[in-house]
């Protein structure tokens, strides 16, 4: 068996955040992986204009990406475009679910950003128990027939119920944003029926999954996937401390959970990106000093 | 007698910190008073080379400089030359002494990093060439065989020293602290001279640096970086609470005083462009909430 590569520190997250820990861990000749999407950020991309991110007066969110990206480009970083759905602490490391692979990193460093939504009730309780957050992950589990829903809050998440519907018997697939041409095309999947209602609950009966909707309409099935651009951070990284729906943290960016440090908008408000990016630097330092600190340790026992 | 205008926020430093918040509270339209210098910051202008100012890659501190200018100048905030040597608390208001006159703020932001307290005899005159205070900023420079002297006055230097260690060809570490079992840790580095002298004094000679000591021994290198933490804003600002070096504060940047908040290098390390102004955005918005509460308590007492 192949054995996975150790990172010495794993950024989630493109967006100022996670970009500036990237670039701070690199100068610090840190093993970084940078998971996200070439895109960076779809917040940024969309911003009309920033006044307050020092250095670049009145600047549009789509040329701030641009600058971004040629820092990055600058210094060889690369983005990883895996979609993270769990962090798992092992004592000396954690382990990083992607969509099709498993990864190893000493630290890690959530810049996921702030999940705008709150959970459907039912969502939290039933994860693991036909609740998903991802579909490559768990596609394998809707062979024989089975039937799927997929509650998804972008174009993106279009490609995941294709894939999803080359497994499953039927995926029904509800879009709680404004679709496009893209969304067209998925309607002539014959194993995919769009369903334009607004998700009210998930509950869970009779080993079935039932997706309650703002029109009364129940839908009736084996799972539900409910895709989100970031996941709820407890969620991600079982065990971290929450309060409000922020990430507790201390002012190195630490959070309870010893290696695992925080940075921009899932630290809280003010949700800017020049406090994000300062967050982020922060964290890469507290990051490489930990790293310091581990391998004294273990030199020293 | 001429009334004092009341400013809303008054912002001391010109730094990173003290520009983002000049800008984020002007945004919020907010009446402010920047004080410093027109050149903003020594250190800034004369840093070579930062690489990690997200959407800056490779930049020096003068071309930084400029640009964060050209942000003031597209908002329209001037900095007042003036250096104020007290900040104290009256209550509802601040009063600042400046060198010619008194200024009144309804809060203030402390932004005017890291002051050392007394610097070395060729110090100053050599920062930038040859004297540098960021070995993070600066590592790069000492590639290809150079070599480094630190001075250090704590045990975080080593990291500095370890991290410099990996690029340059030696370093010699000077503590003015007492060492303990990291310290004997740092000297198995193979790259890495402990020296154990008083540093008495810098020269430049001939494109090298020189520390002189007190036992009259000479150290010769390409460069010396003199890291150091020594702040005291508690002269500046009676009352405030300090720990260590750096100013207590909350991560809204809250200090012990009702209505002084705090930003950049006088928080505490990292020491860090990005961070500096990621903290002066939160303190500017933090400030901007406070002037809000007194107002409503104002408005309905």
């Amino acid at each position: 068996m192949e054995e996975a590569i150790r990172y010495d520190i794993a950024i989630i997250g493109t967006g100022p955040a996670g970009l500036e820990a990237a670039i701070t861990a690199t100068i610090r000749n840190k093993k970084i992986i940078l998971f996200g999407e070439k895109d960076l950020s779809v917040k940024l991309e969309k911003a009309h204009r920033i006044d307050n991110y020092l250095g670049y007066p009145a600047i549009s969110g789509a040329e701030l990406g641009k600058r971004f990206r040629e820092h990055l480009d600058a210094m060889g970083i690369e983005i990883t475009e895996d979609r993270i759905s769990a962090v798992y602490s092992m004592g000396d490391y954690f382990a990083l679910q992607g969509n099709t692979e498993m990864y190893e990193a000493s630290t890690v460093i959530l810049a996921c950003g702030v999940v705008a939504a709150k959970p459907y009730p039912g969502e939290t309780e039933n994860l693991g128990r036909g609740v998903s957050y991802c579909a490559t992950c768990d596609a394998a589990l809707y062979r024989d027939g089975k039937e799927a829903i997929v509650i998804a809050s972008g174009e993106r998440e279009e490609d995941e119920a294709a894939f999803l519907a080359e497994v499953a018997a039927k995926v029904t697939y509800v879009p709680t944003y404004k679709g496009g041409e893209s969304l067209e095309e998925l309607r002539k999947n014959p194993r995919i029926e769009v369903l334009e209602e607004k998700p009210v609950s998930i509950e869970r009966k009779d080993n079935k999954s039932i997706l309650h909707t703002a029109s009364g309409q129940d839908v009736i099935a084996d799972g539900i996937f409910v895709l989100r651009e970031s996941i709820f951070p407890d969620q991600l990284v079982p065990g971290l401390e929450i309060s409000g729906n922020a990430v507790v943290c201390d002012r190195e960016m630490r959070t309870n959970i010893p290696g695992c440090f925080v940075a921009g908008d899932l630290t809280g408000a003010p949700y800017q990106y020049i406090k994000s990016a300062g967050e982020g630097n922060i964290a890469a330092i507290t990051a490489v000093g930990y790293l310091a600190e581990q391998k004294r340790a273990v030199t020293t026992n």
